[in-house]
């Protein structure tokens, strides 16, 4: 049988916010806490777009808060499946914030979260398998096997001898994205 | 001068909460990014009691979801600062779930969030030093050192060769934690 | 001098929602408030991007509600201005649910909103002009100019008579939009 | 058989609300989504009143914000319907508040909603016939008629030369409600 | 100076609130905790009309929950002052459920909220006196005596000796409303 | 058949929260409906881990806010159950908030909630024994006794007579906790 390919930019999905007070921590900045919950929801939509079934949470990886997100911004996350495995997909994120006055994108978070599609009983089924296309998109799902690498390594369950592409990490140091 | 020193055990912050129907997903379960939410406020908390400053999330990394949790489930925190850096701390916590007729614990959950202490106008500012005195704590402390040395090569600000911490891993394969 | 102009592609917003459990009412559909508080916040960040400055919500014209979204349904809302009068901007909205299992996209519900630019005392301020540039867009354009008589004429502040525009309506009936 | 009848005063409805810092925009003023949101609730209370079934919302018609609310303003907002049809009914609604020092009540805003009854799996079902009794009732009820011809034209569902009613509004221009 | 008299009706607030999935626990039901809130939002509007300024909720006695209330229920809360002291004021209310076929209102629960009047430094500043004028409104008026005297014998702030009004409970029960 | 016993430190729940924009009221300080909400979920959870079943809010008694809570302030609920009935429990409550930077906990708040066991349909059962160990859990043990009997004469439903253990509360007027 074949599997069933699907394009990465297939699976875009983007949220646009306004950062409300009821959003905000002391400082008057958006809440860590409730950017994470943002990226939960778009990140799930862009894995549905991907298999079409119901998808769960299974990990978060590698989110970094660079900027502080003040109250007022306008907030856009734009969400693209990087790479599927059998029953899972990892799912990348760049949040950007626009400058009030010039309107101007700066990017000041990105994120990987992980997937799962899963039965009505909550049982792990296959999801289609993922196509980059561009340059950007290629790079990302080749840093998906090692950062999949790294956490089957971290949690025991594969040795690191066996880790063929992260080893390659530590030979040439490109970043992870 | 000398740097104040912190225990580990007097950054303990516990949140309890009950899944109600607002923070379920269509499947009956807890969303992850209310779980990610709920867990950026208690850590949080727990770097807050480290370094009695104003705290932001500066990184998220490795949250593995291993259980559903499910409506009318009640959910514990555990959050105990596992490290502290220059300005930054790295918070480890555990979420359990109660057995509904048992009381019985199961541990469903884990996670590594990091904050950063900043002063009224965001500044980054030096926090104590965290001292760990259980096995456990100790084993999180130098956990912490190679997960700080992984983040750092993986955005490029640090050569593999210096990694001395983590190359150990590879090594030595322990779990992360 | 001359008023800057901005083209109705660059002020189009895009919201993606997931109908969570809690904005359903007890039919498990999704709430008619909830929608119209998702259409309201991502037409304000359309109107933000005509004009840069803070935007207050003036009216909501001619909102209907054609199918019942569901529970678990993805929603995406597509904002875009379709004519600037002195300080105010009308916003034209169309609202799709994504089929669960095919990706289909229809359309179900449609509105127009309209905001005024205000300076920090909340007094009002003239905004750039729109220009259209796709049929569909200067189709939206036309219909901005007779809703805005029909306003005017309701409450009382323009003659029947002057409202050219409108009338035309009574002569060859095409729709609103 | 006899259509049952209601008194447009039987279906009156009242929500007092407190304007919270969860509720305001960035300028500390009431967002017009939140209003939205609460006159949905409160005006599908009234239709439900009228007909004792399970209402939704079909229509937004002409809201229009002519006063900013502001924090910690007291917001009380009533709704009676004005006519029934088939199976939908138009609520007409008034948004009152409270002077913080004197009590003196200051109208800020109106608007019409329309819902449909429905059975349990979203069928329509016949309503009750709205019996006005006071003079501004009767002017409501009139309106709403006015308002539908309105709608149906717009929407293509009817021909000018047939919408009677509305005719008369470009004859004698009188406000809408 | 002649202190300012209120009369008790001047006082009335009313909420009316649609119980949704949001505000549900597990069985369905509205969460008493929602119920709480959605009491001192009403209350402390009615408190506001008494004193026209800053309230803040003192203490909250004798709430009882005599019937479940149910996921579609209207929710009706009724809240009058019942007697002001120095600075603060007790407020009364009346928690209705209307049937959702006959719309047979039933009481389902009943609850009295104290609240202080402050300035804007959260000083307590005095408040207009109360004047009841149904006989409903005079038992009241005679049981938030009793109630205060009872709140403060058991605080040790008053001898049972002195609370005169309190023992004649121990002489004739009759209800405290 | 010998009732199952559970000491009061089994049944203790601590919830930890941080006071963010969207839980205050106009003044910047906490929402006192907020806090009972808060109080709500943390006793619920302390009652149900005497009991093992579901749980709904009976009643709630001799709330005191005596300290405003601020924005930003770190605020501790510890609930534990002080006795129970045949098929109600009362749990005990303490609110403390923590000084920002010395960490000092200063109680700020007591509270009385009163919860019933139901089973699916509603109906009450049976709960187990609370066993008090400390002087304090014996001191709120006995207390809870006079509590329960003054509601009862407060409803009508035990005459004044029969409430030995209230009665004393007049001739030795310890407070009530």
């Amino acid at each position: 049988m074949n599997k069933q390919r699907i394009f990465a930019r297939e699976t875009l999905a983007t949220a646009t916010h306004l950062v409300l007070p009821e959003n905000t921590n002391t400082l008057g900045n958006l809440m860590g806490g409730q950017l994470l919950n943002w990226m939960d929801v778009i990140s799930a939509i862009s894995a549905h777009r991907h298999c079409r079934r119901i998808v769960v949470t299974a990990a978060v990886n590698n989110v970094s808060f660079q900027h502080p997100i003040k109250l007022g911004d306008i907030v856009t996350i734009e969400a693209k499946v990087s790479r599927s495995f059998n029953s899972s997909m990892e799912v990348y994120m760049e949040v950007f914030v626009e400058h009030a006055q010039t309107g101007e994108r700066k990017k000041c978070n990105e994120a990987n979260y992980t997937f799962v599609a899963v039965d009505q009983i909550g049982s792990a089924i296959p999801v289609p398998e993922l196509v980059p296309e561009t340059e950007e998109e290629k790079r990302r799902f080749d840093g998906a096997l090692r950062r999949r690498q790294l956490k089957l390594i971290l949690a025991g369950k594969m040795k690191p001898d066996e880790a063929t592409e992260l080893k390659a990490l530590f030979v040439e140091p490109k970043a992870f994205q």
